[in-house]
Formats: structure tokens, sequence, C-alpha cells
């Protein structure tokens, strides 16, 4: 099995969008737009669930598919923006966590 | 330095959450609506920005590190999202990328 | 020509909704991300399009009635949401321009 | 009482932005932008509360001033659009529920 590891999936995203010209449409101003379209058409499946069907969904045949396919897009472009804005996503996130523990003390 | 990877900065956020007793909260259909509000703060960066001005967000000290900020709670949200739903992200980006290559080929 | 105005439009809505029985699904929860779905399909309109593009988009025959569609359907998703809340939004937009004209001076 | 209407509250909205010279930001694509992370505002207020919180969100005195600034944001940036495309808004309402009355049949 191959490993897949976050740096690889950008490299490919990168390579298939410069394959088909598509640059110049990723203005990081397009890429966050992009990327909370994806966002949204994932609360779209979800809007209209109880909490409780919401925790159930990847039971669901038609419904599980398509998580997995806007869970993928919305991936895919926050790589796409982090690859033309020069930021190392897995190091934010590193450093936010970091920050959060110390905005939120675990209670005792 | 310590090698950062998606799945251990999963586990950090899951205990993290787990430890200040989040987990009621963490429903899917929660947790796709804050993911949708972060990558929403993030268009907020940009929504007055000309193309170009996107092109050059990180070369502004106000601006950049909310940036970074923004693309870490994205992925932050996300990772959690795929732990309850108990999806692969890594898996489903690289499915989909398959996927792609077979609907947008390459011009010739 | 009937004059149309916001407060027939939106109980026209609501016994839309109620002769289907969607009452149960209109919690202000779920009508907030139904709202942010529909402002999004309208986002996903523009997201590739130039500043130049995005002004001339009425005269593209493809893309005019959709523009239209999402529209309605953002406000219709607005209207229901006051409607559950209690909430009179031409009362709300008026206050707030009010505040607005406060907090950003006209210059000199 | 003035009675309050959306054309009236257009106007002011229209002559409030040409006042302070925010017309060349007020591209269409920026403006859905900028409805759309006004929605998501809406959204966060109410991304961790259940169902049954949500529908008494108006008796909380720190929340219910939020949800009316808000709601009366969307309508704002969606008023602009508005004018800015030359859609009238509450006729694009009125054709889309004919449509839906169509599409959606009333259960006998």
């Amino acid at each position: 099995m191959t490993e897949l590891d976050v740096a690889t999936l950008q490299r490919r995203l990168v390579a298939f969008a410069a394959a088909r010209n598509w640059e110049p449409y990723h203005t990081p101003k397009n890429l966050v737009a992009a990327l909370s379209v994806e966002a949204s058409e994932l609360v779209e499946i979800f809007q209209w669930l109880t909490p409780e069907e919401s925790a159930r969904v990847m039971d669901d045949p038609k419904r599980a598919p398509r998580v997995r396919d806007e869970v993928a897009d919305v991936l895919a472009y926050l790589l796409q923006l982090c690859d033309v804005l020069g930021v190392d996503v897995l190091a934010a996130l590193d450093a936010k966590i970091d920050r959060n523990e110390g905005r939120f003390p675990v209670p005792e």
C-alpha cells in the first residue's frame, strides 16, 4: 500500500491544475471562494438532518459517498490555496493547537 | 525537527476536545457548520481585495497571520469531522484526484 | 400589475411550507444553514469570473436565470427565518443603516 | 410610523455606499462574497446550539441583537447586489414560488 501524505497530494493537485492551464484562475481570492462553496456543499447534505441522523450519515449508502467526495473537495482547495500562498498548513495547525492549549485550559 | 503528519494532528485535536468535554457538541452537523464558518472567515479577509492584491496577501503583516490562523481552523474542523465520521480524508482526496483525471482529460 | 411586498411574499412562503408539513424542519438552526448554502450557490456562479466578467453576468443567457434563481432562494430562506424568529427584517435593516451612518461618517 | 419598504431601503443603501465612494468595491463578485460571509456570521450564532436552543434564541438577551444585526446585514448585501445586477428581487422570489408550486405539489 502506498503511504499517502499531504505533501504528495498537494504536488499532485498542483500538477493537475498546471496540466490544464487552470493557474490563472487560481488566485487566492478565487480559491477561498471555491473552498467556501465546497464547505457549503457539505453543509447541504446535513441541513435538514437531526443531530442523531447526522451521526449516522455514513450508514446511508446515498449520502456516504457524497460526504467523502465533499471532504475531498474541501481538502483539495485548501491545499491548492496553501500552495499559492506559500503556507505550510500542517505547521499552521500545529501552531494553532499550541496556542489553543493556552487559551482553553483543561478544567480540573 | 518533528515531522508533522495529518494522523498525529488529528489525534491531538481529538484529545484536545475530549479533555474539555466538547464531544457532545461535535456532531457531524455541527462540525460541518463550524467548518463552513471558518471557510467564510477566510473569504472575509479577501472579499474587498482585487485579484492582484489577493496574490500579495502574505506580504501584508496584518493579514498574513490571520490567513495562517484561518487555514489552520479549516483543517482543524475538517480533521475533527473526518474523525467522527470515520472517513480517511487523504484516501478520499486520492480517490477524487483519480476520478478527476478521467473527468478532465489533459488538452493536447 | 400586483404590487409585490415583503410581507405578502413572506406569508406565501410560510403557507407553502405549512401545506407541505415542512415546519418541523424549519428550526432557526436549519434555516440559517439553508440560507448560507443558497448564498454559496450564488458565490459558485461567480467564483472563477474576473471582476469585469462578474459585472456583465446578467448579459450571459446561461448565468442570468441562475443568478435570479439564487437571489430568490436567499430571500426565501431569510424571510422564513425571520418568520420563525419573529424578527421584522425591514425594521432590522432600517435600524442598522441608522447605526452605520454614525459608525462611518461621510468623508468631507 | 413610516412604512418601510424594500425599494426605499435599497435606495438608502445605494446612496450610503455612493457617499463613501465604496462603489468600486461593489462588483457583483465582491458583493456575493460579502453576502455569504454575513450568512455565515448568522450560522456562527447557531453552530453549537441544539435545535431546541435554536428555537429559543430570541429569548437570549445576548444573542437576540446579534441575530437582528446579521439578518439586516444579509438583506443589506442582497439588496446592494440586486441593485448592481439590475435584478428585481421581489419579482424573482414571486416567480420562484410560482415555479415551486409546480415542482412540489401539496400532498393530499
